[in-house]
This record gives structure tokens, C-alpha cells and sequence, in this order.
């Protein structure tokens, strides 16, 4: 039995068509593709066309009486979004040392002292499968509400071979066993444990012989990625994993230029990562090698809020032709939203970003970063049929009315999963 | 028959009791009474007691079988949030102006320009009372569905005689209709009339002479607003204007000082109003004049937030001794969100307020600032029972995932209005 499902009506419906061949960059950014008063036709959980609604009601008539109807009159349908950097799976929460920095200490302060990642590496060592299974899928619910249908998800809370392999183990069973879709990468790399802090050495070649084969045997990441920054593993550390990573097949990734300049984008360009995140303090000639590689900036605006530091220059790096996405960086020490509506307010607010480039950046520039254009991240002929309906008449409202959840409707290849903002 | 209602089992029961008799300053903004495992009773929309859980049982048990019980495990009971400055009654959205300012313009140089305020007067003015009343209804929805249960309403966008009135007969007839409490402030001297812009003094007379008495005559208003800025209406137009207000037992509030040092803290503290709201560039003699005078501060940082520009000073107001309310400023120009969750957020991680701070922020001296303290803003015996349930664990939670409504339960002079978080 085929399942067919009409969306009728949309005020506005935002298809994102036209840069599933490479990631959008400047005006192409702004390139929404959109159709008034528009309908999708979708069909065995992939979209079979786009268009106004006129011209889909006429070509896809003998389909209406047994297909599932979504009117969306007087409101947005747009890709599902695309949330390409979290560290959704992680145990426990941080609001403790959150009070203790809106008293003053810093996060790096807190880290060393053994809280920040520390912590939840050791809650996350501590966790059964099983409690971390449960904890990551109410967050990944949480995402289906705010619109998002795909997610990337790192490993680097267990540190040990032992528990980033069951970090990534839970990342599997999340994928088959939840209809939001899993991307997942393997963050060995991501702190320096407690007890090997004076031999970083020894645990990046930990990292690359223990680690790596492991992972890259058991098939369970796409991504390698590591934390470049001056007091966790320096470009020459960080080089030698992602290298080791590439002999396996692991496609780099890379937490760049975060809290000082550090040739992290630089590196991303020159060893070919497919995203660079972060770039805070990225370097002119960092954001300008990352644009002639190809190399998509993955922006965190909200780890920028959460932690009261400056924002990455997200207009410059526009300018300079390089490809966008925005991410929550969904994580339980700097970034513990999982709203990626909200973020898109911020690269409205914060960032300069206009608001058809916000669009792109969470929807097809998110699917590029995570290397999946081919099917998600626009409303095109033979992708997934993910959609996300906003209850707001027009794109310009989703950070207008900034600070809300203008979630309606989400639909999963082909199936709605979310109604009138609540989980079905 | 008597409708009662138990809350049970709250990981938190925060009761913001003791600051009735007059609004909180200093260390008694952190003083929330909270209660671990705490418990509710009410009775016929009214607080009964609140306590340990318990106790609550104990004492109540023979009412336990007729009662409605909700069960708070693992979450936290807040009273009803009372958002103390909004301009909800108006037509019309402007999101269009939003994108130009991100693209450069500045908000006053649209105003001057025909838009900002004027654009939402001919909207208003044009609207039908039916039309206003539909329109302010939905975002009345909103504020419920965000955990308000109060919400002070102005007019200030009919500028005529005629349509002052409507406003604020809609707001009459929400307040009568929807659950949610209303309470009106007559703003005749939020703008200029475009048509007036160069005898803004003949305008002045007439908000005195024609709109002051009538609108007094009606009982449509506890209080009288006035934005003092530079442009728009002088200190000594203020002055005139509440001064006339006073004399028809309508109690002063003013907007001050948002975008330059203008005296309106210090004229908000010489002529007695109940609060100055706004403050971002208040002097530091004009915020020793509020505290005082015992001047509650209301902040609006949304409109920093939406406008781009600096925040208030909350953390150097409270040290100072100012009482500080928090509020939306809910507005289709500078702040279009309804969500006090967001501006709580914002004056944790943009405003240097505690997590405790911005909880009596909201409350109780949102309460004081529109002068419905004995009423509610604290779960005291004999309140309204007016209950917001948030889903976290604990209250730092609620801006620890920020950018999220964690409203599930909004409970209304003791009935259920929002569950799930949605409405019933
Ligand atoms: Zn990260
Ligand atoms: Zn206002």
C-alpha cells in the first residue's frame, strides 16, 4: 500500500530548491525559493513535487481521495530542519555551574577545576546504555518539536574506548528506533581527560589506536571531529586525528577558533573537513582559505548567548563567500537549548544574518555540512518528505515574534509527527 | 459547591511569600520561600495554604477525595506570572519594518518616517472593536500558553477620543471574557499624531481636556502612561499630563529614559507613579530618586533585545535599591513576543539578574508595579490561585535551557486552563 499525504495552501511554502549540488553561498543564501500559496505532493515517505497549489491539486487530482490531507492555510511549510552539531547524547545536566557563572567564574575557570566537560564526562561514563538512551531520546523528541527531522550527534563524554563506543552505540539505536534521522560522529578528541592532563600526547595516540579502528570497524560514525583550542589539543594534536581519521574513512570535522584564534579554520580548509564550527574568533585568512576550500562554517550563536561572549561574524563570512548553517550545539555545559528556531533569532539579532539566510543556514546549508543534501534540506522531487509547518503567515515571523516555538506541524518522511505543537 | 484543587509533589514549590505589603528590593528579590516537595491546597479559585507535602496531605486529607489533584513530581510550581506593561489591544503586525531595520534603517528613523507607532494607529484606528478584540484575544491565548495570568493592557495606538475608548473597551470586555486578568492603563500620550507633529502641545491639551475625563468617567483605566523621550513628549508635557491624570484618581506610569537620559526616572519618583518602565539610560540620580520613592523599575530587555541595543542596568538598579519588575513590552514595533519565559532568560544572561531575582521580577513586583499585589503574585492564603506548573526539575532550569517554553500546567483562579501545555 503506497501512504500519500497532500500539504494544501501554504501562505508560503519555502522549497530551498536549487543548492542540493553544493552548499549555498552568498546570494545564494538568500535564494528561498518560494512559492505563494503553495502544495507539496509527497508519496512513500519522498516528496514527488512542489508548486503552487493550483498546478499540484490539477497534476496529482485522482490522488486526493486517498491521500492524507494538511491544510495550511495562513501558514509556513518549510524543509524539516536540519541540526548539524549536537552532542545530543550525553548524561546529566550543568545548571549548577551555570548559577556559579552568572556569579562570575568563567567556563574555562570551572572546567579546570574538573567541572565543565569533566562532569559530564563522568556522568556519562557512569550511565548505562540504557539510562543514556532514555535521556537523549526525550531531547530528541524535544527537537521534533522544534521542527527538526535530522540531527548530527557527537560522541566525546566517554573518553574512554568503552564509553564513546556505547555513546555512539545509543546514537545507532536512537536512529533506528526514532523517526528523526541520527548523523553521527566520533569526538574522541574532545577534552583531555583528568588523569591525562599533563599527557595529551598519550591520549591522542590513545585516540588514534585504540579508538579510531574501533569506531571506523563498527561502522558507527561518518565524522571525526576534535577540539582545537589553546589548553585542549593544539593544531599539530588535532591534524594527527583527523588524518588518522581520513585513513579510515572518517570525514573531518573540526571545533575551530572557539575562545582565541588558533588556525583552526585554517586547518579545516587546508586537510579538506567538510565543516568547520564555532569561528568565533576565526582569522580573515582562516575564513577566506575555508570559502575557496568549500569548507561549510557551522555557527553556534547560542553557545555565544549561553556563555555571554561575542558572536562569530556570521555577515563577514557570508561576504566572503562562505557557506553558512547555524546549529544549537545542543550540549549540557554551554549551549543546553535544543531550540534551533531560537537560534535562527539569534543569527537575525546577534549576527547580522538576514532572515532568508538564517533559513538556508538550518536547512539545506545544514544538510551539506552533515553530508546529506541528497536528501534532506529542501522541498525537491525524490528527497525525504520532512517537513516542518510554522503557524506564523510569513518567514519574516519566525524571529519577528522572537522567543517562541512557532512550531505547528512536523512531518517525517511522510508521516506527521507533531500537531498543533504537540507530539502525536 | 465548592471546586477545590490539590498541587502535589512539587520538586519546587515556589511561594514568593512575604513581600506583599510592598515589593521586593536588595537581597529580597532573592528570597523566593521556596518549598522542596511541596504541596497547594485551593479552594474555590483561592490560594488555601501551601507547604511541605506532607503537612499539606495531613491537613487537608478530608478534602482529598472531592478534590481535583494535578501531580507536580519532578517539576515546579511557580505562582502565575503577571506581565506588568504590554500594549496587547492593537491591529496589525510589522514585520516588514523588522526587516528593513535589518538591513540598516533605525527604529526612530522609521517612525519619523510614518511607520513605527503611526503605522499601528492607522491599523488600530481602522480596525473594527471585533477585529481588535479577535486579534488581542489570540495573543491573551499566548500569554497562557507562556505561564501568564496577568497582564497589564495600554491603549495609546487610537490617539483620538474614539479610539482610545475602543482600546480600552476591548480591554474591558477581554478582562470580562477571557480568563486571563486585564489591567488597563490609558496611554492617550504615547505619540504625536502625525497630523500634529509640529503643536504637539495642542495635543497634549486635548489627551487632558477630551480623553482624560472621558476615560476616567468610564472606569476604563487604573492608570496613566506617558512616553517621556526626547521627540515625543517633553518632562514638562509628562508632568502635565499625569499631573491631569492624578486629578481623576488615575495613577501615574511613565516610559522613560529608553533612548536618551531624559528625567523620566526622576520625574517618575517627584510625581509618585507606582513605576518608570524602560530605564536604559536612566541616571544614576534618577535611579536613587525611584528607590527612594519606593518606584518600581519595570525592564522591558526584549526591546534591547529586538531594537539591537544596550540593555538596563538591572544589577546596578537592584544594588541601588530599586524594586525590579520584568515585562515583554508585547508591542508590534520594538518587542513582538508574548513570552516572559525569553525576557526571563534575557535578565539572567544579558542583565546580570540571578535566576531568583528574575523570578520576583515576574511575580511579585510585577505584581506591585500595576498595584494587584494583595491579588496575586505570591501562592499566599487567600490569592487567586493562579499557578504556572513549569517542566524542569528546578527553577535555575528555566534559563539554564533557555530559549524554550517550559510552561505544562497553567492553573487559573483555581481552574485548569493549560495542561500538556496546551490549551484545554
Ligand atoms: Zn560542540
Ligand atoms: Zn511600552
Amino acid at each position: 500500500m503506497t501512504q500519500k499525504m497532500f500539504i494544501t495552501n501554504a501562505a508560503q511554502l519555502i522549497t530551498m530548491a536549487g543548492s542540493t549540488d553544493g552548499p549555498a553561498t552568498r546570494e545564494a543564501m538568500s535564494q528561498l525559493n518560494l512559492i505563494e500559496d503553495g502544495s507539496l505532493f509527497m508519496e512513500d515517505g519522498k516528496i514527488v513535487e512542489a508548486g503552487p497549489d493550483k498546478e499540484i491539486r490539477e497534476k496529482y487530482q485522482e490522488h486526493f481521495q486517498s491521500a492524507e490531507q494538511i491544510d495550511a492555510t495562513g501558514k509556513i511549510v518549510a524543509p524539516g530542519l536540519v541540526d548539524p552539531h549536537t552532542h545530543l547524547v550525553h548524561a546529566g545536566t550543568r545548571e549548577n555551574e551555570y548559577a556559579m557563572r552568572l556569579k562570575g567564574r568563567t567556563y574555562m575557570d570551572i572546567m579546570q577545576a574538573g567541572g565543565g566537560i569533566h562532569a559530564t564526562t563522568r556522568a556519562t561514563q557512569q550511565a548505562s546504555h540504557e539510562q543514556l538512551y532514555d535521556e537523549s531520546k526525550k531531547r530528541l523528541n524535544q527537537f521534533l518539536l522544534h521542527g527538526v527531522t535530522t540531527v548530527e550527534a557527537k560522541s566525546g563524554y566517554g573518553l574512554t574506548l568503552e564509553h564513546e563506543l556505547k555513546q555512539l552505540e545509543v546514537a545507532e539505536q536512537l536512529n533506528n528506533d526514532h523517526p528523526v534521522d541520527l548523523v553521527s560522529t566520533f569526538m574522541g578528541a574532545h577534552a583531555i581527560p583528568m588523569d591525562e592532563k599533563n599527557n595529551p600526547d598519550k591520549f591522542v595516540d590513545r585516540v588514534i589506536q585504540e579508538m579510531l579502528p574501533e569506531v571506523a570497524d563498527k561502522k558507527l560514525a561518518v565524522f571525526n571531529d576534535v577540539f582545537c583550542e589553546r589548553g585542549v589539543f593544539t593544531p599539530e594534536q588535532s591534524r594527527r586525528v583527523l588524518e588518522a581519521g581520513k585513513e579510515y574513512g572518517l570525514i573531518p570535522k573540526i571545533h575551530a577558533d572557539e575562545i582565541e584564534p588558533y588556525e583552526g579554520a585554517e586547518l579545516a580548509a587546508s586537510i579538506g573537513a567538510i565543516s568547520a564550527d564555532h569561528l568565533l574568533k576565526a582569522s580573515e585568512n582562516g575564513i577566506k582559505k575555508m570559502a575557496e576550500a568549500g569548507v561549510v562554517g557551522v555557527l553556534l550563536p547560542g553557545t555565544a548567548f549561553f556563555l555571554m561572549a561575542e558572536f562569530a561574524e556570521a555577515r563577514k563570512m557570508i561576504d566572503a563567500g562562505v557557506a553558512v548553517a547555524l546549529s544549537t550545539d545542543a550540549n549540557p555545559g554551554s549551549s543546553p537549548t535544543i531550540s534551533l528556531p531560537f537560534i535562527m533569532n539569534l543569527g537575525c539579532l546577534k549576527m547580522g544574518m538576514t532572515p532568508e539566510e538564517v533559513l538556508t543556514a538550518t536547512t539545506i546549508n545544514a544538510a551539506h555540512a552533515i553530508g546529506c543534501a541528497s536528501e534532506v534540506g529542501s522541498l525537491e522531487s525524490g528527497k525525504k518528505a520532512d517537513v516542518t509547518i510554522f503557524d506564523v503567515p510569513n518567514y519574516l515571523t519566525l524571529s519577528y515574534k522572537y522567543g517562541m516555538n512557532h512550531v505547528d506541524t512536523v512531518v517525517k518522511a511522510g508521516i506527521p509527527l507533531v500537531r498543533g505543537g504537540q507530539l502525536q
